[in-house]
Parts: C-alpha cells; sequence; structure tokens
C-alpha cells in the first residue's frame, strides 16, 4: 500500500463494500459497518444518511466536476467537446481509494437490485448535471441532453473499463473516458 | 367513460395511483389499495410482489413489445428505423387505463425518491431489452446501446407529452415517439 490514508468517511464507505461483498448488502447494518471501520454509529450517521446512500455517496461531487469541466471549455468548444472535459474532470476523482474498492464496488452493485436502482438513479443525476451545464452554454435541449446521455454511457463504459485493469491509474480513466465518448460518437454518426 | 370495464389487476393499479396521489406512496399500505380496489389482500400478492412494483407493472410487456417490434422491421431497415417499429410497437399499450391514470402517475412517481429510483431501473431494462434485439440484427454493440438510449429517450418525451394532452389516443403515442426519435437523430447528426 502506498501513502494514502483513508479518513473516517473512507473508511466507512470501504468497510460497507467489504461486509457488502462478504456477507451480501441485504445483511449488513450500519452497527456492523461503523464496528469495521472503527467509528460510532452516530460518525456513520454524520457522513451518510443510510448504508444505501452510502455507495452512491460520490455523486454530488461527480455531478459538480462533470459540470465544471463542461462550464470551463473554451468559448467555440462543441458539446461533446466540452462533455469529453468535463469526463477528463470527472476522472480526477478516481484516486486511490476507487481503485482499491472499485472491483468490489461493481460486484456488490450488480448484485443487489437495491443498489442497481439507486445506480440507475445516479446516472439520472449526472445526464441532468451535463445537459444543465451544456444548456447554460447555448447548447439546444435536446442536443444537450443526447451529448449528456453519450457522457453517462461514456463515463460507465470507461469505469468498467478501469475497474478490471489492476493497475490502471487516474489517468487512464480520464483517456478511457474520452476514448469511449469517441467511439459513441461515431455511433451517433452512424446513427444520423 | 367508455366500455372499457378494469379486471382485478387494472383496479389494484388504479386504486394505487389514486392513493399514492392522495396521501403519499410512503403512508399507502398495501391493506388500502386493496381495499379500494375491491380484492383481497392475497388476491393483490397474486399479481404484485409488493406496492413498489406495482408502479412498474407494465416493464416486462413493455420490453417485450418493443424487442418484437425490432426484431419484425424489414430486413434492410436501419437501427433507428428498427427502434422506430419498436416504439410504434410499444405504444399500443397505451391503452383506456394508461390514458386515465397517466398524469397521477406522473406526479406520483415525481413525488417519491423511491419511485423515481425504480423508474430509472425500468429505463435500463427498457433499453437492455432494445439493445439485444438490435445485435440480433447484426447491429455493433455499442451503435445499439446508442440506438437503444435514443428509443428510450424518445418514448420518455413522448410519453410526457402524452400525458399532458387529456385526449391524445393510442395512435398519438405512437406518432409523439416516432416524431421525438427523428429530433434525438438530428441532434446525434448535431453532434457526430
Amino acid at each position: 500500500m502506498g501513502r494514502w490514508e483513508p479518513g473516517a468517511r473512507e473508511r466507512l464507505v470501504m468497510a460497507a463494500v467489504d461486509l457488502f461483498h462478504e456477507q451480501g448488502y441485504d445483511e449488513t447494518t450500519v452497527t456492523q459497518i461503523a464496528e469495521r471501520a472503527g467509528v460510532t454509529k452516530s460518525t456513520f450517521f454524520r457522513h451518510f444518511p443510510d448504508k444505501r446512500e452510502l455507495l452512491v455517496a460520490g455523486q454530488a461531487a461527480m455531478s459538480a466536476l462533470l459540470a465544471e469541466g463542461i462550464r470551463d471549455a473554451p468559448e467555440g468548444a462543441g458539446p461533446l467537446d466540452a462533455v469529453a472535459l468535463g469526463l477528463r474532470r470527472a476522472a480526477t476523482a478516481y484516486g486511490p481509494m476507487s481503485r482499491e474498492i472499485a472491483p468490489r464496488m461493481a460486484a456488490v452493485v450488480a448484485a443487489s437490485e437495491e443498489l442497481r436502482q439507486r445506480s440507475a438513479q445516479k446516472s439520472v443525476g449526472l445526464a441532468a448535471a451535463m445537459e444543465e451545464a451544456l444548456m447554460a452554454r447555448g447548447v439546444p435541449e435536446v442536443v444537450a441532453r443526447l451529448a449528456a446521455e453519450l457522457g453517462v454511457l461514456a463515463h460507465h463504459r470507461a469505469f468498467t473499463r478501469w475497474a478490471a485493469e489492476p493497475d490502471a491509474t487516474t489517468e487512464a480513466m480520464a483517456d478511457y473516458s474520452v476514448e469511449a465518448l469517441q467511439d459513441l460518437r461515431a455511433a451517433a454518426a452512424a446513427l444520423a
């Protein structure tokens, strides 16, 4: 392990992913998660409203990064170029903790109907954040909506690839995101 | 009202939508839904596993219609032309009951976090059904994925428009779906 030292919030996420993976999401209690993380139950509730939200804790931060990257794109950049910059900005969130928990996280979400639903709703939130940022740049609504969907698809495709490669870096996550977006742009051309 | 007479399943859905709308989703029990529908609680459970599934009851039927429409498209039809036929086929499910409950249904889903999550997961299922049907026609994976997303977006945009027009017919739902898909195709051209 490197020099990265997790705080209480990170320890809670890692403990939860471990427990969900070991014994199942439904069977795991907040008490068990707090115990494994070495914190009190009230510390848990200072960080998360419940165990479900814990697994999508990064949603607000991720939405903000995507929107910022789109907002900061050069004035003449097209919608998908702006989305690419949003994806690059969002990839900065994929640091050591994501690297460590990504494979188990993916398995845990796949195994729980409740978490799959929460994850789908997370995607809706990410798309909405990108759509809004694109419309603020003057992109027409239907184009902004579609560009945002392409952004979400690219992000998921990149994450799946990244999670499967134990040594992939934060920079690789950015590159995979932009490559996936290029593939989707080509697919859009094929459909149009 | 016309000559359409709902069976137990339809009465349960309508009673649930009414109760969710009147008193909130969280506050409504299966007992209350069964009572309002004039059936027993065990009849409820013969039709639905719980109150949440009741609101997405049409998912399996809708997925099947979308996939059938795509499968039955003429051999030379492009991916989005096949999706358009899937959407037309799916629109046949938008009959008198949908017409009656659509506006309240939309309000109920918007008001409940749990139902918004279930609804997002439903969209994932519809997209997967279309993607699979497109790949069975030989459409490459990434193109099929994107065409399926366009289909889901078109379906939602059409439903929002249709639900807001009290006199819109089943045929109108089909037309709105295809129009929405054309708008999205134009957006794809703008992005590509």
